[in-house]
């Protein structure tokens, strides 16, 4: 097996954040890395406003992260979220937390995040940046990209090819056209809006800092993230169309204000530019992409969200990219350099995971918009945290060995299940000793 | 809305069965109708060898066709199979019938089908084919497709678009380009081959002519349909790659006759050919592709394999292609000439059965090469046959009304397991009553 060279580099498509974090991880062991990116470099083009659109990184990804010596100067761009904030349509507000005492979640910008890995990146000798190139074609059988600059077609020998390039990905897309490749997309029926909350007058935030804000209201709901400079970034979650509330029926300003009045009062009073925002921003869709395998041949492997795109209602579709990167550096120990083994060990590997994800993601919106207002769910959530808090690592409730923790997702989800088996157990065990307790009761009338 | 016209016609893209059927349906209601085909025409080309796929038509494909009258023609091109003819490793044979005396699937050849139904298309006004027309792009906002005709662009000006162009369909591709389109594609692990059992010296068949031929191996089977011309068209259904047996380890020709030998010794002695056969035909990939919705805004609809491609196991695909036709045409009536609403409730209809069928085709194959062999499954089998024989309509077995009749193949599946149901509490209650008994002669020893 031949190293990469300059010659025939390893080559990342996509500077993202998995491309950008995996390129850190490669030059790591002296591979040589060519990252190829359709757009123009973010930092030379400047912040062009639009959406920023937050992240929530945990432990996963800030493990990831640290195996490269990159979580302190990340968690400096962060601000800690200890709990979900619950607003209720009266305006009242409770505090869910996430964990224990001192675990939190971090709210960070898409942008800032990743330009502080490719400025990382830029200080590597074995890390090249090729700007503008869009991937054209792909030759499976060798892995050779073609790319698009400016009109110009550049055909790059490559030694391996990673394809980092996100839920529309065109490596997967020239994948897709080799024999049996499985695949699907599926889109949820709701689609999401960014809104704004602007810093108080005094630079302050208008809520409380340090939770993520949840407006749940059944079909629908509104959360809100802190960003550094005292503002919040808000997401309308909201079917498309059809019977009742959806974004087809808010047409007009009145039909926003409305909307927002009657359910989101208190949110509403925070952001000024409501409408404006509400019509200038486009509607976003939410994609779940699974496919098998992530590798073509011994020459091409997905990572991040081009193998598995999921939706944003666990906070993990980044943390999952970066644990992408750590388990493909913990296999890289064991196969390099014999690419294809590594590309079908990693495929193998962690499509179940990623199904796992996927499905926990799935179900968590459901969770988000109505159960955190549900008696019997909190009353669930009260005896995991305590049964937690006795048996520790033991026993951890399931959004905790997500958030909280590097266990791999499917076997998170079993634990979970075997869990929930105890815990209704336990239910069944109480109803009986009550129910024993009244018929000896009543006996003795 | 406006009717369609020769400047602004119906278009199908797609002269395959479900293609040239549904021209003929559209025809008969005075639609001008346009066929293009990427292809030439495979009745001027001639019969160019290679493979000859056998097609099992049964009940949905005979309805669709007698309502544009051409079931009699159709049959004269048929051989009635009645039932399975299992063959055992001893060479033994057992015949079990496919439902009622008198009931029965029939064996057709793809090309012979497909040209009938053209010859047909061809004699009337409305319907105009051409040929070597591959779709090139389709503006999905009108429906307007552009094709490449030898190097020539053709933009045709269209009042709807039917994408009927196969499982591998380009109009679903210019679909999938869209927004929130649900998509999957999924490929068994095994694959097929085509092989071929030639007609005795004199002229006759060489097995059985009136049955469906299965040797069934639990791993792999192969399988033999009757041609008009004395010969079986034979396929084998086996794992692509892995431990034990696939097609991965059959590279030579003492690997293919050792295999032969040891697992279907009594067909490897009708084939003479086999090893020639064997290396010549390509091994082709099982795949089910599903979406969601078959249709795109108001202009264009997916009907046969394109919207809903199922693996051949059920010999449902081609039926439930033609049962599209027929399905298409009862809206017609009711909601000719909008073509949009036509579209959306066709879809909705649809797409349950569709996926239903695609269910039962995955099961089926693991029932045709390990259970028809297993005598638990027979037992059962036995019993939904003498409740059939009693009960008339009133019981049908799952296979019956897949294959006898027209009732949707959603609600065959929820009938299946309501009978299923019934009859595991009959078990039970035979099984409580010898118990009962048993009991009773003891308690009087």
């Amino acid at each position: 097996m031949k190293m990469p060279t300059q010659e025939e580099p390893l080559v990342v498509v996509g500077a993202g954040l998995a491309g950008s974090l995996l390129s850190l991880y490669l030059a790591r062991r002296g591979y040589e890395t060519a990252v190829y990116e359709s757009r123009a470099d973010s930092r030379e083009a400047g912040f062009v406003g639009g959406r920023s659109i937050n992240l929530a990184l945990s432990t996963r990804g800030l493990t990831a992260l640290a195996r490269v010596g990159m979580h302190e100067r990340v968690l400096r761009e962060c601000i800690p979220m200890h709990g979900r904030m619950i607003h209720d349509l009266a305006g009242n507000t409770q505090l869910q937390p996430y964990g224990k005492p001192g675990q939190f979640i971090n709210s960070v910008s898409r942008q800032s995040l990743n330009e502080i890995l490719m400025d990382a990146a830029d200080e590597h000798d074995h890390i090249h940046f090729k700007f503008e190139r869009k991937l054209k074609d792909l030759e499976l059988e060798d892995g050779t990209p073609v790319f698009d600059h400016k009109g110009e077609t550049e055909r790059v020998p490559t030694r391996f090819l990673f394809g980092a390039d996100g839920a529309y990905s065109a490596v997967r897309q020239a994948m897709m056209r080799s024999g049996r490749f499985d695949f699907s997309q599926s889109y949820l029926s709701h689609g999401y809006k960014e809104l704004h909350i602007p810093p108080a007058s005094d630079g302050g935030w208008q809520l409380y800092k340090n939770a993520l804000h949840i407006w749940p209201r059944r079909d629908f709901m509104l959360i809100a993230l802190p960003n550094l400079d005292g503002s919040f970034t808000v997401t309308l979650f909201l079917a498309w169309k059809g019977e009742g509330t959806s974004f087809e029926a808010l047409e007009t300003t009145e039909d926003v204000e409305h909307f927002f009045q009657t359910h989101f009062p208190d949110a509403r009073a925070l952001m000024p530019d409501l409408a404006n925002d509400f019509f200038e921003n486009p509607t976003g869709s939410l994609v779940t992409i699974r496919c098998a395998p992530y590798h073509s041949a011994d020459q091409v492997l997905l990572v991040g969200d081009a193998a598995h795109a999921v939706v944003p209602f666990y906070g993990q579709g980044m943390n999952a990219a970066f644990e992408d990167c750590r388990i493909l550096d913990e296999m890289l120990e064991m196969y390099a350099p014999d690419w294809g083994l590594l590309a079908q060990a990693f495929s193998k590997s962690r499509k179940p995971n990623a199904d796992a994800i996927a499905d926990l993601a799935l179900y968590n919106y459901l969770e988000m918009r109505s159960k955190v207002a549900d008696p019997l769910f909190l009353a669930k959530k009260r005896a995991d945290t305590a049964l937690h808090d006795v048996l520790d690592d033991g026993w951890m409730p399931l959004y905790s060995m997500v958030t909280f923790s590097n266990i791999p997702y499917a076997e998170v989800v079993e634990r979970a299940q075997r869990q929930d088996q105890i815990l209704k157990i336990g239910a069944t065990a109480v109803a009986a000793s009550v129910a024993a307790g009244l018929a000896f009761a009543l006996s003795r009338r």
